[in-house]
């Protein structure tokens, strides 16, 4: 059997945690690992690293394969888009991709992104989708619902086909909450999990029929997909490749084959499920204390109940509140009635509209060779903390509008400055003039941590000219 | 006619804005001015500077010259107490001291930390008030209550003496909700402000009848004090001194002398007075909006009422709030219901039990010679931005466990390692060694500002020994 997951969330239901540069998928939401490593990590007694996918936007890719490695995910398994255009262009350019070398390969499609809490008999109900999928049947989990929710879509069963799964009678729309609660009491409804299981060739031949157009668009999208040149030589499509990416209809698998579809399977699966879609889920997934909050990090908390509380590093005061969420970061911090966790959509759009930076990066950024963090940004400088990971190296560059100074507080670093190379260990200090084509690397099995004060009339990430780039990025 | 200003908040109810470090009166609560120098700056018409006398504890000495610098507020008349022991200690003490020079003199006592919206009919009263007290009348003014407020204490008028003023019947403790309304009904209740206008010898008198203790040690206390040598000399107690403030009785200038003495006569005024007691204060003394939110800073507000919302430089979105408290600052937040607004010093007690640094200091800190930023520590480095003011200079130092880099990104620097001097402009570096005698100087005009880069076993303010310092700091 092969996954693909289909990692393309946005990062705006869960700011100011989630940004556009660090969508849910790349964040510990529950627990120490982040929602793609447990997605990962879950299904691997059941699936070999070596016969995952994911699919990603392209400004993901590296912080995904980073996140990744440890499974031994290979980034050449790493799919990127563009641009996003719904779960049917996702999964189809998976499909098609897979294809090329296993076209009657058993695919499985997971988002990233979501929670399940019991494992084992998530793993069995795979394995039986496996065999049922293996006579080309289109095979949805459907999850037992446990409350009248109105954020899910529902599947309605229809005629029995073996003891424990069945025809789909039909796809069903977000509901209201009487619905809802109609649904929940009839037992025959399950909410629309997103987790498919099917041939390759299968899903391919349904595409075909329902959305010719697209299939044809994937031939030309596998024909332009290659491996980038670097150190993690991800998946990515040429130029006239992402033109046609651009071109995909926007529709989901759900509307665009699964609805149509006769070789749809509904297999009921009683798993935990939670796909984490607004800070109010945290209070169902995450440990309550006694008065119903969710509390984490920083705080000093008096007096509340059923609120959700997370600090970073700052100290957090919380008195006196009921049905609060507070998420505090270091450069945003969301204070909102519970009951309007649906509308942190609204504050996103306002910051975008305000041209925020907030909307899309945090003050740490990740880059294929380690991280960065600003400590103060004023307008003739700016300071910040860079992390090379041992091993790594920035790009040979140099600024037009800055020099910069490096004090090394930890580790060892290799710097070069036009043509001369040196070593600076912890507690020394160098100067890169204005102009100077230079490179920073940590070639020690420890991090590397630098301080550096930039100064100059212009200072912003886009002052860069590179020359040399072991990620690709110079390309 | 002198002016003593009692400066001796705790910096508890307006935490995390206040600190220990830093309490309400050297705060810009409401507007761009502190609230010490409102209350100065209210009373220049009818007080000349060079008599007025500020008394403060003396962790605030400094930081109170700073900011009164400007007035012309002359160090010599900044009296300071190593320990709070209430207002009879604070007021006995600069009556004995302003009585050495001046024993008629008329006294006017003011809070530090008070709003008074309309200056024009107040400053007619103290000019009334100055006469009524030639009289060797203990003259308080009480506030005229425009809503029945149990936050305060209450002042009974007794007979009149002339038109608009009375002996005082009683002085009345903070009253129940229900007490206050009959009060605010009858009309001849006032609220007791803590401002007080009377003859340096007729109060010392009145001591010596009710605290014939205090007054006996006061007389101590005024030949222990001398002014520090250095830039700002303010007056300051020597050991023995201290030792005698640190054994005064702890008691209110109400409950020691003027519930006892039959010579106090209340002043009725309507000046718009606030004593700005909790953050609440601020919906009635600022600006409110359409939704009675009070808003400030950084801030994406959606939907919020009769809320105060402060941010600093951190992007806050607040999302459906009502009756909410938000105030951030860059190391601590506080969120609270509204109603509970009393207890934050539950909080505050709270973090002191914890031992944590924020109930005290905030990543900022002021020195007499400019100010410093924390921009991050870790346990083996520390990276500052230090401002240090034109013509100022840090001491003559050394520091045993760690050395530090800086590079100076505005102003100019003079550099003293050893015995050698040098100056460093923009984008210049300089490190100093550990154990190294140095000296920071700004001899310009402008400010000067460094990023300093600390690296070290032991981090932290206590690891300096200082040789020269011009603000008799090494005494």
């Amino acid at each position: 059997m092969h996954a693909v997951i289909i990692a393309g969330g946005s990062g705006s239901r869960f700011w100011p945690k989630s940004r556009e540069n660090l969508p849910k998928q790349l964040l510990s939401i529950v627990g120490q690992k982040t929602m793609i490593q447990n997605t990962v990590g879950r299904i691997t007694p059941v699936i070999p690293v070596e016969n995952m996918w994911v699919i990603t936007n392209e400004q993901h890719a590296f912080e995904t394969c980073y996140q990744l490695k440890d499974f031994g995910f290979s980034p050449s398994q790493l799919l990127t888009e563009p641009v996003a255009r719904n779960t049917s262009a996702a999964i189809g350019y998976s499909a098609k991709i897979l294809s090329q070398s296993n076209p009657d390969a058993i695919m499985a499609i997971f988002p990233a992104d979501h929670v399940i809490n019991t494992t084992e008999p998530f793993l069995k109900l795979l394995k039986q989708a496996e065999t049922i999928a293996n006579e080309n049947h289109l095979v949805t989990l459907g999850i037992k619902p446990t409350s009248p929710e109105t954020g899910y879509g529902y599947i309605k069963q229809g005629k029995i086909i073996k003891e424990n799964y069945f025809k789909v009678d039909r796809f069903i729309e977000k509901p209201d909450k009487l619905t809802a609660e109609k649904y929940l009491k009839e037992g025959r409804y399950y909410w629309n999990s997103g987790i498919f299981v099917w041939k390759v060739s299968a899903l391919l031949n349904e595409i075909s029929l329902y959305l010719p157009k697209l299939h044809e668009q994937l031939e030309e999208l596998a024909f332009n997909t290659a491996p980038i040149k670097g150190k993690y030589p991800y998946q990515t499509l040429s130029a006239s490749g992402k033109k046609v990416f651009h071109s995909l209809e926007s529709i989901s698998i759900d509307h665009g084959v699964m609805e149509k579809s006769n070789k749809v399977i509904v297999l009921p699966a009683d798993i935990e499920w939670n796909d984490v879609g607004t800070w109010t889920s945290l209070a169902a997934i995450s440990k309550n204390d006694s008065h119903r909050n969710v509390i984490s990090g920083n705080v000093v908390s008096i007096d509340n109940s059923d609120s959700i509380i997370q600090a970073d590093n700052r100290l957090v005061a919380a008195l006196g509140l009921k049905n609060i969420i507070l998420i505090d970061t270091p450069d945003a911090l969301l204070v909102c009635a519970k009951e309007r966790a649906q509308d942190i959509k609204k504050v996103v759009e306002k910051i975008k509209s305000d041209k925020r930076p907030e909307v899309s990066t945090t003050i740490s950024e990740t880059r294929p060779w380690g991280s960065y963090t600003v400590l103060q940004k004023e307008t003739n400088y700016l300071v910040k903390r860079i992390e090379v990971l041992p091993g790594e190296s920035l790009s040979l560059q140099s600024h037009d509008h800055r020099s910069e100074h490096w004090t090394v507080v930890s580790g060892v670093a290799q710097v070069q400055i036009g043509e001369t190379s040196q070593t600076l260990n912890a507690n020394q200090f160098v100067e890169i003039p204005k102009g100077a084509k230079h490179r920073l690397a940590n070639m020690n099995e420890t991090p590397l941590i630098i301080i550096e004060v930039q100064l100059g009339d212009k200072l912003d990430e886009d002052d860069i000219t590179r020359y040399e780039d072991k990620y690709g990025r110079d390309e």
